[in-house]
């Protein structure tokens, strides 16, 4: 595989948010956004919460965003002379724009009180492919890691932002878990400020090292390799395994085996074998319940700015469905009080990943 | 209201578990349980989450629980001469047994390893009414009564039980929130450790008293009552309001106005007007979308032992649905970053509960 680094180009769309081509060859991308749109009327807001000691987004205009359209009226879809989308070109490899409803973005310069603040930070949409009818488990290894390098690109681009404390690449996939769009695409988060599961793993990787002189991530990964009880797929550069605390019914998380922080420190090998592994697990989850696996798809990356070096690079795929017709729901233990109760046990997961 | 505290009757199940009624009249409850069934097979296990710091319960067996019975095999009903359910009695007030599916009891005396324990504990279920097609909301003040000081009993008793370090009482109300018995009933869960949420509660609440001196959550109960905008109902000794960072779309606290630590420490009077207050708030979210709302309602308590001082006792009553045909899932930024983004102003939503 290792081919050339995607061709990158950036264009504006007609509200003056901006559009990213990653294409895997030359061609040129001049396209103009024909339609007239007006940037959003309405800027997020963040407010503390005293007692979690977190901030929560409030994004009030996201209750009007798109909701299921029939694939004729897919705004992922390239513009036809038809019809024109989010995407002013006739066809591309990967492409990445600004959300139009994001969560995060904008409004940096109001005054606000002590437990508020505008939410900048800035949210992307991530089209893995233009074939509205294909799904992340169906790229190719080619296109998977076009997908890759623009995770890198896009998180080392949006880290440098000012504001920007955290960049999380993710990808919803199922109407069981509330996605209200088709078209195989993922989702970039820049927060501005250390997200509370980040600031959680990085406290006890602190503790693990002020303890032992190690990184508790590779620690963790090194104890998978060698009870082998657990893992899913391994490669030269990669572990795939069930986390022996797992949440969810399914949940396999991703291990590079060099520690490195994020993607944009993987090197052109481990890229090209992430992409492989990855399709390799994506398809073992669809084959599961043989029918495609509703999941979250959540890159773990270190901060920014802060304990870079305490972070360790990671995917963690989870699904909440816990049978072929069953889902797994978070009631009062998990909601309210942060318990977790898992019928599954993840040694018998892993074995029917391997299978 | 202020009645004479419920008579308590305690018995056994046929396959040892506690039952204990709470009564409203002298009855004599010695009904026994005419079934043959045997303890449960397996005992739940915890497991230790290095990067979380938390522990994960794992309790297989529950894929096997009772799901959406038809109202005539209801386990939660009485029992009747031609039926045994998990009631001996033909009739009762408020009832409390052991759960038969339990997340968390038995297994005390197993070895295990460091990252892993038996899930010691105990789960409990509450029976609101006898009626099956009741909710909480249609109980008349007396019976929530009831249901308070049936509470107020188990969470003395439970924190009292080795290994307990925290009393969970809650109700998960709605198939939309994966309820599986519609019966009314609420649960009680004795963990054997402080839970996530509590702890971060905890220690915000240390470093407020650190830096003021004062009580974390009384100076959010005062703000709201000061800046009133959030305010949903208030009596003489309960204020209910939606919090000023509000996670969900429909979300409302309730603390008593005098800082006690948990239930059994409320007086009689704080008790009744708990019972009228409480009743008054789940009507309001019943009419917010005329239909029956699913909620989680959850009472957050001082811990069994330690920093009870700290905490303060308050009841958390939240819901997934975001509009009369929508839900509210949640995904990635939630999920796997735990950063909340809600499309709702706590400002809306109390504006339309008071109303």
């Amino acid at each position: 595989m290792t081919a050339a680094a995607p061709r990158k180009t950036t264009a504006r769309l007609a509200d003056g948010r901006e559009i990213i081509y990653f294409d895997e060859h030359d061609v040129i991308r001049d396209s103009a956004d024909s339609r007239s749109i007006a940037p959003a009327a309405t800027a997020p807001e963040l407010r503390y919460d005293p007692t979690r000691d977190e901030w929560v987004v409030f994004a009030a205009h996201r209750q009007d965003r798109t909701h299921l359209p029939p694939s004729d009226e897919c705004p992922l879809c390239p513009s036809s002379p038809e019809r024109a989308t989010e995407i002013p070109a006739t066809d591309y490899d990967v492409v990445v724009f600004e959300n139009r409803f994001p969560s995060l973005g904008g409004g940096g310069d109001s005054e606000y009180a002590p437990d508020r603040r505008p939410a900048v930070g800035r949210c992307e949409v991530v089209c893995f492919t233009s074939d509205h009818d294909a799904s992340f488990a169906t790229l190719s290894p080619r296109r998977a890691r076009t997908v890759v390098d623009a995770w890198a690109d896009r998180t080392l681009a949006l880290g440098r932002l000012p504001h920007v404390e955290e960049v999380f690449c993710f990808e919803n996939r199922g109407e069981e878990i509330g996605v209200t769009l088709h078209h195989p695409h993922g989702q970039i988060y820049a927060y501005p400020f250390v997200t509370p599961r980040t600031r959680r793993m990085l406290d006890s990787a602190r503790r693990h090292r002020e303890r032992t002189w190690r990184n508790l991530f590779a620690d963790v990964l090194a104890a998978e390799r060698s009870a082998r009880t657990r893992i899913v797929a391994e490669t030269e550069h990669w572990t795939a395994f069930v986390p022996a605390a797992a949440r969810w019914p399914v949940e396999v998380h991703l291990y590079p085996n060099r520690h490195v922080p994020d993607l944009p420190a993987l090197t052109d090998a481990e890229r090209d074998d992430l992409a492989r592994v990855y399709l390799d697990v994506l398809g073992r989850l669809d084959r599961l319940y043989d029918r495609p696996l509703p999941y979250v798809a959540a890159w773990h990356q270190a901060p920014a700015r802060i304990d870079r070096d305490l972070a360790y690079l990671h995917l963690e795929v989870f699904s909440i469905r816990r049978s072929p017709e069953k889902l797994k729901y978070l009631a009062g233990s998990e909601s309210a009080m942060g318990v977790f109760v898992n019928d599954v046990l993840p040694e018998d997961v892993a074995r029917r990943l391997r299978a």
